[in-house]
């Protein structure tokens, strides 16, 4: 594949994409201050604002009168432009948010799902029925959205074409159409490492930085890599797989059949069986059901006499992790690493300092000396959040507003 | 830091880059080739062009008649223009080589440095010496040389300025002075790995893949990284750290101080360590240089009845090469891996197969399915050859060519 090239087009759709993020986080601005944050000429910043305006996106509420001059329009995001749905879809729940187009959340909708039932048409039943869910307790029908992202782990992209790939489940197209079919809306669907970084990139931190990571702690663990505003998908979509790379050569086994990977040690099955090891009859190393047993660590840990095993196994598993982003850390070098996902929400405070401690001491040189770890600022579901963000992408590249940075959502 | 703004001013440089890269590789061409090969419009090609030839970069040769119209004049890079040299400091031998401003090498010099001597200013002055040597060698004195590119292991920026950790060595702000006065022309430093990621850009297959990776096997060992034509420099200069990424939790002792790292094993002297727990008492477990180990190995796995014990040692480390590998294409995804460094050209063949039947193995998914593993294209010694480059970049940057893409280089 060539190396794309960088046209001046793309460089109009990169300064339509800065006046949006500093809409959306000044949450009201002006046309001066947006041309002082985002360093774009007044010209441009002019241009961009009307293109926005016109296609409903951004809208001027009202004119506060400045000390000299003319009255100043105040802007803002249009959040009665239309509704945007992202749905995660892990091995243990699937779950619907629905936003405005200011990117606000107003409704969702979640089911649990039996972690170990497999079938891919129960999976697509399951994502018609929380996206049917979350429309109803938002009060609106499908013509009020504007699109529907789905995060789906296992999203490839290889030269033969763009398929779905989830571990343990088989997808094949006839599935992916028929949940076009059971969605019938306009419909994105992502890798979850690539719809973390987009949330980073809109609403976190990755605008700020020239080059950040966000880790996904979950069922299953993995890196969204953010440089220089864009997101590093690699050549089959697949980059950020830092969960299936070795912590341990010749170590557990990992679900995806190899051995030693940093979700056999991280992934919360792995801190279930670091409890197994420290503990074979502990109480908490034979719960059914992950989210259960990370919650109930938790639990363990606050309480006014912590469990030890239970201590022992959030220091293991905190090594585990500061070990595993210091490999992560002398690959990419980032000035920031954010943490997300249910891991994190749950254990994110317990593992935090030890991790940034061990990060530090296996990090080559002084790479982790100035580096930034901290629990992401994008709070919620950061994955339905992502990619309800895709949907909005895909939207406004439809409208002509964005070059396609999309390029493998079905 | 924030996000470098993109600008038409880069996308000119970048055009510049383009045409130049084109003329570099045809070695002979015209306005309308590298119209068809860059994408770039004929305007801008010929506009370019004109940039080129008026600062001496590129010269007319010859017109060719063709079948219509005006004859077509014939574009070549213009050696005459100057002398760049490239110095790779390794920590066995120092090597300078000159080339003409087309990159074609015209002398080298080298000399052996014992690898247990650490002194900087007898650094500083084998890197005189051999650059006097090359010049000398050459037939040319330092007026004729446009620049020096010196590549030194651990050069970094941090937030409080730039400076040069060299395991093992003590440099300070006072040996750089000094290096730069003995020296005596104007002077670029720079990482290898960023070194060796500029010459797969330019001379190598960089340009024609938008992610590849080349791997540095030596001494120590690392990743150069290039994304969409450019290179992963990382907050503090060190992405592509790879060989102090981890390979075993826990495992051999690597001469950073940590354990386990991927340099433990794949680096010359874990090499010899591999040889040494198989057959402790083996003639090749204690040669003392590095080089003639490595070179012995190679003539021992060649010979008609190859060493058992060479065998084994080979085998191992190719596995834990793949292994390796496969972490790197776990987190960056690229299209294209390529080999280089002496252990490469001494070793590649015998290790090349192996490490890519296990990289394919413990790759995550269909990573590595598609990916491409090859010894680099890049032939001679791609660090001396590409911080030549950045040499060559740096002069063309000052004469306003090219926005500055070496922003660490002292």
């Amino acid at each position: 594949m060539a190396v794309p090239r960088r046209t001046s087009r793309d460089i109009r759709s990169e300064s339509r994409l800065d006046v949006l993020h500093a809409v959306l986080s000044a949450g009201e601005t002006t046309r001066n201050e947006i041309t002082r944050s985002t360093g774009l000429s007044p010209a441009t910043v002019a241009t961009v604002v009307g293109e926005l305006i016109s296609e409903g996106i951004v809208a001027e509420t009202k004119l506060t009168a400045g000390r000299v001059g003319r009255p100043t329009a105040t802007l803002v995001m249009n959040a009665a432009r239309g509704r945007v749905v992202g749905i995660d879809v892990a091995e243990t729940y699937v779950r619907a948010v629905m936003f405005d187009a200011a990117l606000n959340q107003v409704a969702s909708a979640e089911e649990p799902r039996d972690e170990h039932d497999l079938d891919p048409a129960s999976v697509v039943e399951s994502i018609g029925r929380v996206l049917d869910n979350v429309l109803a307790e938002g009060g609106v029908t499908r013509d009020a959205v504007l699109g529907v992202g789905v995060a789906l782990p296992g999203l490839v992209q290889g030269a033969s074409g763009v398929s779905v790939v989830v571990p343990h489940w088989t997808w094949h197209k006839v599935d992916l159409e028929r949940l076009r079919e059971r969605v019938g809306l306009p419909l994105s669907i992502d890798n979850p490492l690539k719809v973390i970084a987009t949330a980073e990139l809109w609403l976190g931190r990755g605008r700020y930085f020239s080059s950040m990571v966000t880790i996904n702690l979950g069922t299953g663990v993995g890196a969204g890599i953010v440089l220089e505003g864009r997101i590093l998908r690699g050549a089959t979509n697949s980059a950020g797989e830092w969960g299936h790379s070795l912590l341990v050569l010749d170590g557990r086994e990992c679900r995806c059949g190899r051995h030693g990977c940093v979700e056999a040690y991280v992934g919360a099955p792995g801190i279930q069986q670091t409890l197994r090891e420290i503990e074979p009859d502990h109480p908490l190393a034979d719960l059914a059901l992950q989210r259960d047993f990370i919650l109930s660590m938790a639990e363990a840990a606050d309480g006014p006499e912590p469990d030890p095993a239970v201590q022992e196994t959030i220091a293991r598993t905190a090594r585990y992790l500061g070990s595993a982003l210091a490999d992560l850390v002398a690959v990419i070098n980032p000035e920031l690493v954010t943490l997300t996902g249910w891991t994190t929400w749950a254990l994110g405070e317990h593992l935090l300092a030890a991790a940034r401690e061990r990060l530090v001491e296996q990090a080559p040189g002084r790479s982790a000396h100035d580096l930034r770890l901290e629990v992401s600022t994008v709070r919620g579901n950061s994955v339905a959040t992502g990619v309800a963000i895709i949907a909005l992408e895909r939207f406004l590249s439809d409208a002509g507003l964005l070059t396609s940075r999309v390029p493998i959502a079905l």
